[in-house]
C-alpha cells in the first residue's frame, strides 16, 4: 500500500501546531518580556564601525572564543567551568534535549512554566513529565520528589524566576531537587537581570548542575544568544552536536560590543525593575485583580468577576498587546501576563487596563 | 549503583568526536568554499544605515515573511511551493531528520558525501545509508536502486554538485531516484550559483521532491542562511519543529538588502566561474595530479606519486590552507580540495602547489 507523503513524518509531529506568536502590529508591545529600550545613539554608532569590518562571507568562529571569554567575565562564570553558546537558549534547551534522549528518557519540569521545555521533549521525542507548582507557584516538594524518585528524569529545567508566574522558587527547595536528582538539572536564568539572584555560584559545589542565561531579556532578544554553563565533561558532550556555526558573524559582532558596554543594559534592567514596583503597587490597588509577586520583567495577574478574554481584548483594542494565558481553570486560571515597558507604555497599559475594567 | 553523570548523555554521542575546523590564522583561506569577495563599500554603507534601524530589542519576526518574500522571487521558487529557513542549511537538515525519525528511519546519501548528512543523522539517532559512488564520483545506480528497495529510507539527501567531489550527477538518475524513493528526497543546491542548473522547475513535477539552498557560498557565509522549498503540507510539518526564533533580525536584515541587490553576487559568483576555469586549466596541466570536473566552487584533486599530506603541509607553510581529505585509500585517496578564491590568492595557490609538488 502506497504511503502518503506525510506519514514519514513522525506521528507526534503531525499531532502539534506550530508556536503561535501573536501579531503585534501598530501596538505597544508588552507580550514577549523584550526590553523596551533601544542601544543610545552614541553606542550605536560605534557598534556600526565593527559591523563594517565583520567578514560576512566568512563563515563564523565556530567556537565564539572572543564572546565566550568575555561573557565569562561578565557573567561570573566560575573559570573552571565550560560555557557553550547557542541560537537563543531555545537551542541549547534543544541540545540538551537531544543529549539524554536515550529510549525512555525523560524530561522533568514544572507546571505552568516555560512552555519550550515540553515542546521541545515533544520534537525530540522525549517524554515530558510537567509537576504541578502549587496554586502559589511554588515547588511541591512532597510531588516533585515522588515524581523524581519515580521517573528518574535525565534532565530537570527548573527557571529562576519562572515564566509565567514571574516568581523565584524556594532556594533550598531547588538545591534539595539537585541533591535528589539523578541526572542533570538544568536551573534557567533567562530572567536574571531583574532577580539579581543566582545559582551561578552554586556550578561549584553541585556537578550535575547546568546554567542557562540569554540575553533576550537584556535587550538582545533580536541577535539570538544564550549561553549554557557547566562541568566541561558535559559541556563537552553537548557541544558536540552543536552545528558547528550555530552562532553568525553579526551576532559575535553585536554581542561583543554590547558586553564591552555593559553597563547600559544594566542601567535598562535597572529602570525596568524601578518601572516593576511602580505598575505593581498601581495594580495591585485594584480590586478586580489579584496580582502576583515579580521578580521578573513581567507580572502575571489573575482577572476576578470578569472575563479575562475580554479584559485581554479592550486593552489591545486601546493599542496595547499582552498575554492572554487562556485558561479556563487550574493554576492559571483567567491570568493575563504583561511585561514591563517604558514608563509611557506602562502608563499607557496600566489606563487600559483601568478602562478594561470598568 | 550510582551511574556517571555522563552516562545521561546517549552512548552514540559518547563516541562522536565534535565537527574539526581547521585554524585560519594569518593564512589565504581556500578551506571552507567561501566566497572572497566582501560587499563593494557603497553597498556597505547603505547596509549599515539598515542595521541601524534593526530593532535588537525585540524578537525577529518569526515567520520572517518579508525576506522569504524575496528569496521566492530571486530563486524562482514556484509560487504554490512553500518555504521554511534555517540558521544555515545545516538547521534545515537537522528538522529534516528530526521530522522523520520514526523507530527504525534511515537517511539514505552517497559517499564520498556531505558529511553533515551522516552526523547529523547520528546526533538525532538516526540510521545512516551511505551508497558508494562509482571511482569517478558518479551515480551507481544499481547499487543505488537495490540499497532504496531495501532499506526503503525515509528520506535520501542528494548535493548537487556533490561535496567533496564537485560534479553534478546525472540528471537523469537523480529523477530516477526521486520516482524510486519510498520517502523525501532533499537536493542540496548549496553550490547552485556555480553549477547554474537546478532541480527548482522539477518540484512542480514530483511531491516528493525538496530543494535546500543556502546563502553561504553566494557570500554571505557569515550571516547563516538556509532554505528549504516544496510542498506546502510537508513544509509545514518541518515548520512545526522549527524553533520560532531561529533567523535573527540581523540576519534578516543583511539577507533582506543583499537580495534586492542580488546583481553584485551574481556578478562575483561569474568571476570565481571564471577563475575556476583559469584555475581547473593550471591544474590539469600537472602531470602529477589528476584533476576532477568542477560545477561548484572548489577543485579536488589527487596527488599522484606524493604524500598527499606532506604536498597539504607544504601549500600550508606557503601560507595557504586548503582542505586534507585525509584518505589513504578509497575514492578519496590521497585527495586535496582547494576552494576558487581572487585571482591573487588563486595564484598564491597555484605557486605553492608548484613548489610543494617539486
Amino acid at each position: 500500500m502506497q504511503k502518503e507523503l506525510t506519514d514519514w513524518v513522525r506521528p507526534e509531529i503531525k499531532k502539534l501546531v506550530a508556536y503561535p506568536v501573536a501579531n503585534a502590529d501598530g501596538l505597544i508591545k508588552l507580550d514577549a518580556m523584550e526590553n523596551p529600550y533601544g542601544l543610545p545613539h552614541s553606542l550605536q554608532q560605534a557598534l556600526l564601525q565593527r559591523l563594517v569590518s565583520a567578514p560576512l562571507n566568512r563563515y563564523p568562529d565556530p567556537g565564539a572564543k572572543v564572546l565566550t571569554k568575555i561573557l565569562i567575565k561578565q557573567m561570573d562564570i566560575p573559570v573552571e567551568k565550560a560555557v557553550i553558546l547557542g541560537n537563543g537558549s531555545d537551542e541549547l534547551i534543544q541540545l540538551l534535549v537531544m543529549a539524554v534522549a536515550r529510549p525512555g528518557a525523560c524530561l522533568l519540569s514544572f507546571e505552568p512554566g516555560f512552555v519550550m521545555y515540553r515542546m521541545i521533549a515533544e520534537f525530540v521525542g522525549v517524554q515530558y513529565i510537567g509537576v504541578p507548582l502549587t496554586t502559589d507557584f511554588n515547588l511541591d516538594m512532597a510531588v516533585t520528589c515522588e515524581a523524581i524518585k519515580r521517573y528518574q528524569p535525565a534532565i530537570i529545567f527548573i527557571a529562576y524566576p519562572n515564566n509565567p508566574s514571574a516568581n523565584l522558587f524556594n532556594a533550598d527547595n531547588i538545591e534539595e531537587i539537585i541533591r535528589l536528582a539523578p541526572g542533570l538539572v538544568v536551573v534557567d536564568e533567562a530572567y536574571h537581570p531583574f532577580a539579581q539572584t543566582s545559582f551561578m555560584p552554586k556550578l561549584t559545589e553541585f556537578d550535575n548542575l547546568l546554567i542557562l542565561r540569554t540575553v533576550s531579556k537584556m535587550g538582545l532578544a533580536g541577535i539570538r544568544l544564550g549561553l549554557l554553563c557547566g562541568l566541561p565533561k558535559i559541556i563537552n558532550e553537548i557541544d558536540k552536536i552543536r552545528l558547528p556555526y550555530n552562532i553568525n558573524v553579526l551576532t559575535q559582532t553585536v554581542a561583543l560590543y554590547v558586553f564591552e558596554n555593559i553597563t547600559i543594559l544594566e542601567q535598562q534592567a535597572s529602570q525596568i525593575r524601578q518601572q516593576r514596583s511602580r505598575v505593581y503597587t498601581a495594580m495591585q490597588a485594584i480590586s478586580a485583580l489579584e496580582v502576583f509577586p515579580s521578580q521578573a520583567n513581567f507580572i502575571l495577574f489573575r482577572v476576578l468577576n470578569k472575563a479575562a478574554d475580554n479584559v485581554f481584548e479592550l486593552i489591545k483594542r486601546a493599542g496595547v498587546l499582552i498575554k492572554n494565558m487562556k485558561a479556563e481553570q487550574g493554576a492559571l486560571k483567567h491570568c493575563l501576563r504583561v511585561t514591563i515597558g517604558t514608563p509611557e507604555e506602562n502608563d499607557a497599559f496600566l489606563a487600559a487596563l483601568e478602562t478594561a475594567l470598568n
